[in-house]
């Protein structure tokens, strides 16, 4: 029998795994339960109009569906089975399919139970996801998404905290080198708007986002492939040198979109941001404007995030304003911002660079040997008072050689082992082993607890 | 548009709930891991091939399976097609399925990095599986699972750290009147022994196990009814009328199991359980004996558990021995013990007898009550200084109406409001509403966080 195997693109979690993911879920659970956001979940599930049509074509092709339940086929497409188009037949033998991700889980979530919830509603949600993406280094087809997001007000406070947060949890995870990049799509309307060609929008963003990769020539050079006229590549050349202090880039930004509202009152937006972070500080993370920044076009209409460490190629988390999440299931004009934390990545990074605290409370603290029935039946009651002094620890199960049972304390990553034998059992004095130093001492049980519980 | 729904069966679970269940969730793994046990997860996705046949015919049906991707419909079974089998259609337009269970999954786990793991293995598993089953009141569609399974050894002392398991987390639930059943597979097997009708385990079992609801007699009518013998049942009769002492039942055991071989090993088995838990205590649970217990007659072959409470109705957790869990994936004589917390009839539990503690450490403990810009700036300092204490805290994001500020702290169950208008600002002395007595009280920021992470 050849050995079991999972599917391509999905993952087991080992213990040692495990810890670290729990390390960093709780690092970012609690960071948000410190803002005021908390938990909801959603089902794996959802019906299948919940999804369609969410994500584009691309999208909907990427969605896992679920095959009916029972004799499916009596429903079955006739037409779409003779014409052999798959895409048809599956809307005749599946009603429902697998989250793609957290967001229209959440819009659905808010629009069915929004008689129950109080607004402004602040909620994250960390589950995975699934996508039927091929799968490559660092993209899985079952994935986490750790999602913060506050729907039902239009509030900058909430873009100044979802900063904070940011800072807050990368700091805790001491991820170093982190910069919050900003951008507000009011901002990127302004430019199109006063270049006289506002229906340009996406291609001027397209254009302007590769400043970094091919250079202000570059960028030249494909604006005018994308049929942007002079006079408007004149009016976008200045966003290129657009650098100092924040506060001397809303300066510029204010003269270069006197003539657009919109432009204008993105600036203002910013600047609220900026003025409230220089005044409350960051723990370790820079905010930076980016103009180049153009996620989400399509929905975001304020704040634009990204986050990005120096070691990390890509975006860690990202983020923004929106205004419409909702309406697509009916409860219009319920503007909303949020944040997501690329869990995966951030796991990478944490691996990459080894930023993970002891976890030797997490796993097994101590290890009773084995050394007979006799023995065995003492440590029993030795075990009892280190579980209910709350310390993890367990007694190796059978009078196995001592060799097997101190190389089980090292697999497992076990500090401490206690050896009981004829001696101990008379005295009461344990011979408690360090297997970090090697070290062996004497102590009572009271002692190894008070030493435990202190470390 | 009509409002949007979840498919049948699966559940939103909002914030009042997942901090119940988180709650829930917290104690069962803290426990697991004060006994030793390390945390896995397995992906929602198994292969076709790694679930199929392990859950009997009704099981397989039971089963989501998730269509293949792309154009599947090139590789349908025609013939399965023409013959609107939908059975043998799926098996060629589906490759995976989600997960039913965590045992097989975990079964395929061990086998497939068994040169990964330090065995004896120990791990807990919580994650949701899914079954395709009618949903009703508490059956679901998608529900969670707590395992923690040991494999790689046959010491006792697991089946005895297991019964403690059961007895801790459920004393740290405060669930009332629990009962934890304990039988023995060996005992069965020698009940069915010594009638002379070995072969007939399976109907004396079934007989057996209705003694609770049809009585004696009702048990006699339907040994007969199944084939079995007078003599057989003459010897079944002893059965009945065990009672007294867990020590008693034991001798009487020992008297009428003498015949057989494995009938005396489960007692022998059943007694070192009972022995070190005797001298150990439990801390509030209760171990009892029941030969009526018979869950899992195909695959456990030592000890059957079995806990019940009576405030609800059947087990709300289960457990027991099994020789050849990872025997149908090549991997043999690897025997284990594990535990299942149904997690969901414990929720009911709680839920019903109302026995969660304050939460208002987990949601938001301070709202700092917004009136204009100016104070909203001011608070955003004090803000931060409660979220650096570790409070849980928030502003209300605009200068609605106080009323609504109010009813927005009551909504969400916030236990203290502050308010900070000129005065406040201009002596640095807050006042701090207590949302539960309604008493207002002044003091600072410092005497604030010093109460609050005092409580």
């Amino acid at each position: 029998m050849s050995k079991p195997s999972i599917p391509k693109g999905t993952r087991d979690f080992l213990p040692v795994q495990m810890v670290r993911r729990n390390y960093l879920f709780e690092t970012i659970r609690s960071a948000f339960q410190k803002y005021g956001y908390l938990p909801i979940e959603t089902p794996a599930m959802e019906k299948m109009s919940t999804l369609m049509g969410k994500y584009g074509e691309e999208g909907d092709r990427l969605i896992f569906k679920i095959l009916n339940s029972g004799d499916y086929l009596t429903k079955a497409n006739e037409a779409a089975w003779a014409a052999k188009n798959s895409n048809q037949f599956t809307s005749s033998v599946s009603e429902k399919a697998l989250r793609y991700d957290l967001t229209v889980p959440f819009a659905r979530f808010v629009v069915q139970h929004q008689n129950e919830l109080a607004f402004p509603f602040k909620r994250y949600q960390i589950q995975p996801v699934w996508r039927a993406d091929r799968p490559q280094k660092g993209r899985y087809r079952e994935f986490f998404q750790c999602d913060a997001d506050v729907v039902g007000s239009d509030s900058l406070l909430y873009e100044v905290e979802l900063v904070q947060l940011f800072d807050e949890v990368l700091t805790n995870l001491r991820i170093p080198d982190v910069t919050i990049k900003i951008n507000n799509r009011k901002i990127l309307t302004g430019i199109a708007e006063i270049t006289g060609e506002a229906d340009k929008i996406v291609d001027m963003t397209v254009a302007i986002d590769k400043l970094d990769k091919i250079g202000e020539e570059g960028v030249v050079g494909e604006l005018q492939e994308r049929g942007i006229g002079a006079t408007a590549i004149e009016k976008i050349k200045p966003l290129f040198t657009l650098t100092g202090s924040n506060e001397s880039i809303v300066a510029s930004m204010n003269v270069m979109l006197a003539e657009s509202e919109t432009g204008l009152k993105g600036v203002e937006e910013l600047k609220f941001v900026f003025d409230a972070i220089e005044k409350l500080g960051l723990k370790q993370a820079k905010l930076q404007f980016d103009v180049t920044l153009a996620r989400g076009l399509n929905y975001y209409t304020g704040a634009i995030f990204e986050v990005v460490t120096s070691h990390f190629r890509g975006s860690i988390c990202g983020g923004g304003r929106y205004d419409d999440l909702t309406g697509i299931f009916g409860l219009k004009n319920l503007s909303g911002v949020g944040i997501s934390f690329g869990a995966d990545r951030i796991y990478d990074v944490l691996n990459d660079l080894e930023l993970y605290p002891d976890f030797s409370s997490i796993t097994t603290q101590v290890l009773f040997v084995n050394f007979g029935d006799q023995e065995a039946a003492y440590c029993l009651g030795l075990l009892q008072q280190t579980r209910n002094a709350g310390i993890n620890s367990e007694i190796y199960p059978s009078n196995a050689k001592m060799k097997k049972q101190m190389k089980y304390a090292d697999d497992k990553g076990i500090p401490f082992v206690v050896l009981v034998g004829d001696n101990e059992m008379a005295t009461g004095e344990l011979t408690v082993k360090n297997m970090t130093t090697g070290e062996q001492s004497n102590m009572t049980i009271t002692t190894l607890i008070e030493n435990l519980t202190n470390e």
